[in-house]
């Protein structure tokens, strides 16, 4: 498998980024990796790297894309060129099955939507994200690719979501709900209601939808997929990290305040250790890039190499499981149902 | 100082309610209850609360709202003769300071603002919840009076905000902050982002206006105040909400899984009970309803007497700290920068 990393993306550069490609080649021999970027500093860290040395190509790009260009500007300035641009045309021309990248994510979208566009049938991109809950992990969109998001369009992220827990979690018909609040009548937004009758009446064969979800739902597992707009999405994913942060914070305070909570530490520590890898964000890392001809993965541009190997991780099973094949099934059989199937030439598919 | 208690509201009934306005009675005795509602439930209920039998007036109401009841359903079967909308109304003829009900969400708002009306410069009420952070506890509203909110609106809850924030933490110049997310150029909602600039441009006295904020900024503690439109503030609320119960079931798992867990839980017990006291959501219950002609606070429905009891603290700081004038303050400042100052006969208030 061919996966292209863009190696100059991230808060951390190349020795991060490159650290986490050769961490997972020890679990996954079998990848072949496009690096791209400046050839000299990468060079540098490849040395150290003996796995990665002897499985990638490296591709010199002399752009980089800074963390705070705006998508505009790294559009104009990095297009062709960048090696976040590069990465990413690798998918489009079939070089790479996979594109992974921890630059800044407004670029990032809107390099990917250029070079790879939209599938036929999306109007919107949507970032996916993979929440922990309860009971294991769901998936959760859109987390910020864009504002707002009307019936349609929510009713294609749930389609698309659908297909990433088909592929990821191996499910035949995991449930979907759409993220709304509980005030009664009002019952939230027309756009999230017209949504949800339009999924119950199109009652599709590979998704379970479930109704409504609130924010305390997600966590808990309520539905393995959980579709809104990006506003409220991504104000959800970072209060969550946040809270789990904060909590966290709580728990150390408590147990170095005393002396008898240090000892209580002590004998506890494996819990304890357990507990942190429940909690570690690096486990979860990667928000995955749905609707377009080919598949983005976005790593948090602050993570560390073993994070980042975990942003690899999910676009290698991203890839294995055939999200693509997956969701045009999923969108074929929505469109089936409404008009009789889409026509050939509208599938622009990678 | 009298308090109206809508004594049906809640899960649980009266028993609840009235055992938590028996609780708060030991702290604050110079409280006086009139509680509305079931005169023969009630009746039973207060047998065995000695304090709060010698301190309150019964005043029976025939009708109880239920907790399913639309908002519509609630004011024309209601209206008038419920113990909600009678507590409510106590507020409005001045036979009590604050009104406090565990009552359904929709109907006590749709209650409050027919019956106190919104404040002559306010267009739509917001709902205000406390919330734990790192430093202390902040402000957030919107948490779901109502969904959506232009520019002029945000400003408005800034400016209560603030004024709640003054009249809670004693603070002369709170820092407000609007919650956005961080999609580069972009930056968020237009609403947002149009609030924002106006914000800047008053340049008001009695808050601090401190840009943007993110979901994970709220729990950090980085403002006293948290803006933002009902349905991503209510998204927030309760996945905060549900994120910190995850947590907590994580560690008591991780907690009980060894032996030497066991022994480390033992040592360390008060350490944990500081942290389960510090993660109680009875120990910040209530919404305040803000932009009305006076204070309704909103219990959580779900709560015991403990939880109801906080809910009657902040209702009693609200009135103590003079809560409706700090607000009014805030307003006339901000508009007498806007235009020289607001009508004396556009000032309705409590």
């Amino acid at each position: 498998m061919k996966i292209s990393v863009d190696a100059m993306g991230g808060d951390h550069g190349p020795s991060v980024i490159l650290g986490g490609c050769e961490l997972i080649l020890a679990r996954r021999p079998d990848i072949h990796f496009l690096l791209y970027g400046d050839e000299a500093k990468i060079a540098e860290v490849l040395k150290n790297l003996p796995r990665l040395s002897k499985s990638s190509t490296v591709i010199h790009c002399a752009v980089a894309i800074a963390m705070d260009d705006k998508p505009s500007q790294a559009l104009r300035s990095g297009r062709g060129k960048s090696s976040m641009w590069r990465s990413v045309e690798a998918v489009k021309t079939g070089e790479a099955s996979v594109a992974v990248s921890a630059g800044n994510t407004g670029a990032l979208m809107a390099m990917s939507k250029f070079c790879l566009r939209t599938l036929a049938a999306i109007e919107r991109p949507a970032i996916a994200a993979l929440w922990p809950t309860m009971k294991g992990e769901s998936v959760v969109l859109d987390v910020g690719a864009t504002i707002g998001a009307d019936a349609q369009q929510l009713v294609d992220f749930a389609v698309m979501g659908g297909a990433m827990a088909r592929a990821l979690f191996h499910l035949d018909k995991p449930t979907v709900g759409l993220l709304n609040i509980g005030v009664e009548e009002v019952k939230g937004l027309d756009e999230v209601r017209t949504a949800g009758a339009m999924l119950r009446e199109a009652n599709l064969p590979m998704i379970a939808y479930g109704g409504f979800v609130e924010g305390d739902d997600i966590g808990q597992g309520k539905v393995d997929v959980v579709v809104t707009e990006g506003f409220a999405g991504n104000i959800a994913l970072k209060t969550a990290e946040g809270t789990a942060k904060q909590v966290g914070s709580y728990l150390r305070a408590a147990m170095s305040r005393t002396i008898m909570a240090r000892i209580g530490y002590l004998f506890a520590r494996s819990a304890f250790n357990r507990l942190r890898e429940k909690l570690d964000p690096r486990k979860l890392n990667g928000g995955v890039f749905l609707g377009l001809n080919g598949i983005v993965i976005k790593s948090h541009g602050g993570t560390d190499a073993e994070g980042f190997a975990s942003a690899l991780d999910l676009a290698y099973d991203m890839v294995r499981n055939d999200l693509q094949a997956k969701i045009r099934e999923g969108l074929e059989e929505y469109h089936r149902g409404r008009f009789g199937g889409l026509e050939p030439e509208q599938e622009r598919m990678s």
